[in-house]
């Protein structure tokens, strides 16, 4: 065999391999797809009133949710009323009735948003998407029987699978759903966010976003403390901490939601691309941030109740009173005993003095106490973070820095992952500037 | 035994068989009562998007609902959307996208409805009234799945009659019903009358009104005919023939429904308590009055074919072409034939003519046929009545009414009960008034 054809053979010799080669591989690469294919992520979107105000905003929404398909994921899209058109409702019930029945009001409310998913249906159509609408009742979300207060009960999402895997983006109208005898019922305040978060949990979702009008969970308010940082996450009880102490991105409803289902979720803004604050379950790594965050609520006040008799079950009287009058009390704090009575000093919304007043008053004579001093113009400064629990002297810390700069402590309550102090409210900024800087969050 | 004592004897005798007496009469009655209660009659109402504008309305509407009910009726209400509403809604889905799928548009549309119903409720609330609204899906109205058309396959009212029977008022949104699959529907134009009738034939009912914003069925348009009268009753028939000439009361299509179901309605204002006009099945006495009413339709168009070939299929052709572009032809001529030619003329709706026109085009070309004329400006008037069958002369009356006053008659058709001749436009409302004489109507 001479040089020349030993080079030949060897050429064809490789052609044949390199062939099976490329063969092979193809073959695997079949095999390979067939067994295990790129599973597709399911995300669930909530987007809320002023998200979906107006037609624009509408399309701009959906061409999120194309950009979200278009990264190879499966998408349900839970949507609010447009901004304004439930308080137009209301409007309207009112003038036919002072005090509508709650189940025509449920009925009537659910209409919000399901013209919103329609729209929103339509929009992702005008882009080429397919795409389907939902009502509560249709994607299988049953409640309770309590009208304009519903609780969720029980999740089949049967529907909303068929939808999916026929190709769709499944719209869903968030707020609503259905009771077991068939009437339509609404969830609530933090409505549709809890669809979201609650459908997430049913369809086993990848990720819950929520879209609101806020970048995401911020160490303080950002109009209010000039350096403060957005968190690019946050636990579940921190939030909860967050979310009750007037850092009004979520209600508490969901997050303890998602909590209780282990939905992770992220807070992000519907009007830009930034990543937002993902909120999951705590993690090691989370505890070496002692602070989280610093909080103020200036929508409180403050009541005194003074030279309460110093015996058993003054106190249960006096806040069953209040309960009874569906006032929610929040810091509560009863000073030390002097020649048998004390003081009862405790904290509630400001719009609900009145409520409170006539409620303890007939109480207040019959147990033979003091007067009732209401002060409003306070206002509660908080610290938020897991890794208080592990870490001493923060409380100390804080009113260290409040004392440097004369900023007077007037009640004080903590929970395990929380400090508060009522101070004057004319402080407020300034204090939260104070503490904010004083645990280096800015 | 003297006088006296007989007299006193007597007269307990007679206390005794008295008292006795009106004891076995109302034992009697006891009896009479449990054996045969009075049975209660029900009624569907049916008020459209005018009678429900705005929450004053809407009150209005309750008040009357409340007169019904304390007649000793049940009652169960159909409602439209509020005026205006339905077009808003559209107007937004335009916005969104500029051919809005019909399943969507039915998913938006269907809140109109359900906003009224839940109103009304509230409203018969005010009223002390115990009332519930039901969406048309929740009522049992099952329907094919032609969005924004559909027809009504079933209705299952099950929640309807519970709720009568626990003493509701019952509030049905008309005009949607659900399909099979679970996805809202609507019924098109009219669709409301028909979710009343059909709701009272599954019901079987004792009567439907339907009120509107006119006094009933008159024997010409009052604004036109100034001694137009109501009538008492009219005929299903009649009343289709009405319907679909243009006296605009009800779309012909729930007047079919109520006569294939033999339900009774009759059609009323909801502005005053005249009596309005009774539809229903054909009596003897019916036939004895010969003319029922004068219609005049001023909202056609006539269309003119020269010289088509006289041969076979011809006609087919022409009528298969303007069919294809879903064009609704009315009256059709065709004059005889004169040296192998004829001309066709037919009638349609003015705003149809440009694509009749289009649609003619390449057919005429192909068969070589002369020019399209078309000729706006003429107006159709017609006579209705089923005593027609059974009296003669009433064509030659009608013709001979005209002719007299000079006003030419451009083409004619008749069908068993009813006869149409096409005039000058601007002769419509005078021959009207004349024919509207001649039959002695006024």
């Amino acid at each position: 065999m001479d040089d020349k054809r030993r080079a030949a053979l060897l050429c064809r010799l490789g052609v044949i391999v390199g062939r099976r080669f490329v063969e092979s591989l193809l073959l695997f690469g079949r095999v390979f797809r067939h067994k295990k294919p790129l599973r597709m992520k399911l995300i669930v979107q909530k987007y809320g009133g002023t998200s979906v105000a107006n037609p624009g905003r509408i399309k701009n929404v959906a061409q999120r949710v194309r950009e979200t398909c278009a990264q190879g994921n499966q998408v349900v899209v839970v949507v609010s009323a447009m901004s304004g058109v439930t308080d137009g409702l209301i409007k309207l019930a009112r003038e036919v009735h002072p005090a509508p029945d709650d189940r025509e009001m449920d009925m009537m409310l659910a209409t919000g948003e399901q013209t919103t998913i329609a729209l929103m249906a339509m929009a992702l159509h005008g882009l080429g998407l397919k795409a389907v609408s939902l009502t509560g009742a249709q994607a299988g979300i049953v409640t309770d029987g309590v009208h304009t207060k519903a609780k969720i009960v029980n999740i089949t999402p049967k529907r909303v699978h068929e939808m999916l895997d026929a190709g769709n983006v499944v719209i869903v109208a968030g707020f609503q759903g259905v009771d077991n005898a068939g009437a339509i019922t609404t969830l609530g305040r933090g409505g549709s966010d809890l669809t979201a978060i609650a459908l997430a949990a049913a369809l086993k979702a990848d990720l819950c976003e929520i879209y609101t009008d806020v970048d995401g969970v911020y160490t303080a308010d950002p109009r209010l403390v000039k350096n403060a940082k957005k968190l690019e996450e946050i636990s579940y009880d921190e939030m909860l901490e967050m979310a009750s102490l007037g850092a009004k991105v979520m209600q508490s409803r969901s997050v303890e939601f998602a909590k209780k289902f282990k939905v992770p979720f992220s807070v992000r803004s519907s009007m830009n691309n930034n990543p937002g604050t993902l909120v999951k379950e705590e993690t090691r790594k989370m505890e070496d941030v002692v602070i989280r965050g610093v909080t103020v609520d200036k929508n409180q006040a403050k009541v005194t109740i003074a030279q309460v008799p110093d015996k058993p079950g003054m106190a249960a009287q006096v806040f069953k009173a209040i309960a009874d009058a569906n006032v929610n009390v929040d810091m509560i704090v009863q000073n030390v005993s002097a020649s048998g009575h004390t003081d009862l000093t405790f904290t509630l919304a400001k719009d609900e003095v009145p409520r409170a007043r006539r409620a303890l008053e007939p109480v207040l004579r019959e147990m033979g106490a003091g007067g009732v001093a209401c002060t409003e113009g306070i206002a509660k400064l908080s610290v938020v973070g897991i890794g208080m629990r592990s870490h001493c002297g923060v409380a100390a810390g804080m009113f260290d820095a409040l004392a440097a700069e004369k900023i007077n402590i007037q009640m004080i309550s903590t929970s395990e992952i929380k400090i508060s102090v009522v101070i004057d409210g004319a402080q407020a900024d300034r204090a939260m500037n104070i503490v904010h800087a004083k645990f280096g969050l800015g």
